[in-house]
C-alpha cells in the first residue's frame, strides 16, 4: 500500500503530528531509525504511546536489509520513523528511491528538526550559510574540512549550525579487523567536545575563521522539558555543563540588534534558568 | 499561566503535533497568525478539529494590540498558533519578548516549517547557504538585494530557498494616503512571477548568478495532498502551471551526484504525477 515515511520531531512521544500518529495507527510494521539521531525517550514511551510494537532498524538493517523493512509494503502500510524530519540532517532518499523503485508508493510526513527549530536560540534561520558535522576526533583522524566552510559562512557574516557526532552501534575498529562485530558503547559528542576540537583546528589552520572570543550559543535538548540554551563566547561555553545529550552549536556570523537582544536571555552566567523559557512538556497538564 | 506558541506545520489542520494539540486543548483563547503565511485549510477546519474558536490575529493586532493577545496570560493559558515553525521564516519574538516582560511564561512547540521540509525536493539542506525573500515588484519598487545572496550562494556551490511574497490583508498605498485603510485582495506570488522577476534581475545586474538554464526546483503546496514539485531550468518552470498557493523556489548549486539523481523523479516534462510521491493525506485513511 504505502511506505510512511514519519518524522517525529525532536523529543519525545507527543511531539509526531496527528497526520504522523494515523499512519502508525494504520501500519501493520513500524520500524524506528536509530543511528543517525535519538529521541529523548526510550522505544518503549513510544510503544506505549502508540499501542503497537516498534522495531528498531540500526544502520546495517536499513543499509543492507531494506528489502526486508519493505517486505510485504505492496498489501500493507509500513511506517518507517525518522527523529526529527525525514529530509532534515540525514535523509532517507535510499530506502524511499528502492520503495519506488518496487511499486511501493512513499509518503512523507514532515516534522520540526534541528535545522529549523534551531531558530529558537534568536539567530534568524534565514541568516544561517551551509551546516557543518563535527565528528570525534581519533589519535590518526583529525578532520578539518568544516573549517573552510565556517570561514566562508562568517565572510558573509552568516551563522553556522553545527551538528554533532552521534556513535550509535558503530562495531569497533579491532572487533572488524578480527572479523567478528562487537558494538562500542554510544557515543553522542557533547558541546564542550566540539568547542574544543573547534579551537584546536583553529589553533592549527590560524585563518581566523573564529577565536575563543566569538560568540556561539550552545543548544541542548531542544523542544524537550529540560532543554538549555546558553549563548557565550567559545571560552564562556568550554565551562558550561549542558547535561545529557542531544547537543548542537551554532556559530554566530554578524548579528542584527534584535538577534543581540534576543540572544540577551540566553547569555551566560545567567544562571541555569536564564532561558525563562516553560518547559514545553512540564507546561503541559497532559504530561 | 502560559504563552503557549504552536507550530502547525504545513498543510492541514492535522499537521499539528499532539503536544501542540494538548496545548490548544487546554488553552482558554486560541489566536492564529495570519499574515506571514497561510494553511491550505480555513480557520473552521482548525476550529471544527481543536472544538473551539480560533481568533484570526493580522497584522495591526499582533503589532498594535499584542496586550490584547496577552491579557489574562498570567491565569489562563493562550495559544498563538503560527504556520510552519514558531522560528521558521517568521520570528514571533517581539510577542514572546512582550510576553516575558509581564512574566508570562512562553511555551514553544515546534513544527515543520518550509525551511526544513524543503529538504523534500532532493537537494540536501545542509548544502543550502542563506535563504531570500522575493517581493512583488511594483512599478516604482523593484528590490533586488536578494541577488547579491544568490551569487554569493552559487559562486560557493549552495542551494538557495526563495521565499516568495505573501500579502494578506495589506492596506492599499491609495487608502492610506485618504486616511481610511482599505484593504487590497490577498495575492500570493507564484514560482512563475518570481522566476520573471530573478530574470529580469539577472537582465539587469548581468553578474552571472544564474542564467534561464539554471536549474531550479519549484515546490507548489508542500505536505498536503495536492504538493507538486517540479525541476527544471528557470525557462522551463516559467511554463509549468504549479496550481493554486502556497509556492517557494529553489535554485540549485552544485549538485550531489545522489542529489541529481533523486531530482530525476522531478524533471519537468514528465507529467504531472511524476513526483510519485503518495499526497501525505490522501494515503491516510482518515482523510
Amino acid at each position: 500500500m504505502v511506505l510512511f515515511i514519519v518524522g517525529l520531531g525532536l523529543a519525545d512521544e507527543r511531539d509526531i503530528t496527528v497526520k504522523g500518529l494515523d499512519a502508525v495507527k494504520q501500519s501493520e510494521r513500524v520500524y524506528l531509525e536509530a543511528y543517525t539521531s535519538l529521541l529523548l525517550v526510550p522505544k518503549e514511551t513510544l510503544e506505549d504511546f502508540y499501542g503497537k510494537e516498534v522495531i528498531v532498524a540500526d544502520r546495517e538493517m536499513v543499509e543492507m536489509e531494506a528489502d526486508k523493512i519493505l517486505d510485504g509494503a505492496q498489501q500493507k502500510d509500513v511506517s518507517f520513523l525518522v527523529v526529527g524530519d525525514p529530509f532534515g540532517a540525514t535523509t532517507h532518499t535510499d530506502l524511499e528511491m528502492r520503495a519506488r523503485s518496487q511499486g511501493i508508493p512513499v509518503c512523507i510526513i514532515h516534522n520540526a528538526s534541528i535545522m529549523n527549530a534551531v531558530g529558537a536560540c534568536g539567530l534568524q534561520l534565514y541568516r544561517f550559510g551551509e551546516a557543518i558535522s563535527i565528528v570525534f576526533f581519533t589519535d590518526t583522524w583529525r578532520p578539518d574540512s568544516f573549517y573552510d566552510r565556517i570561514l566562508s559562512n562568517r565572510r558573509s557574516g552568516l551563522h553556522t549550525l553545527c551538528l554533532l557526532d552521534i556513535k550509535v552501534k558503530e562495531p569497533s575498529l579491532e572487533s572488524l579487523a578480527r572479523g567478528k562485530k562487537v558494538y562500542e558503547p554510544p557515543r553522542l559528542m557533547s558541546i564542550n567536545t566540539a568547542l574544543k576540537q573547534l579551537l584546536e583546528v583553529e589553533e592549527r589552520r590560524r585563518e581566523g575563521a573564529y577565536e575563543p572570543d566569538t560568540v556561539c550559543v550552545g543548544v541542548a535538548r531542544l523542544g524537550s522539558h529540560s532543554q538549555r540554551i546558553v549563548a557565550g563566547s567559545m571560552q564562556e561555553l568550554l565551562q558550561v555543563d549542558f547535561g545529557p545529550p542531544l547537543h548542537s552549536l551554532v556559530i554566530a556570523g554578524d548579528m542584527h540588534p534584535i538577534e543581540q537582544e534576543y540572544l540577551q536571555q540566553f547569555r551566560a552566567g545567567s544562571g541555569p534558568d536564564a532561558a525563562g523559557t516553560a518547559a514545553p512538556a512540564a507546561a503541559l497538564q497532559q504530561d
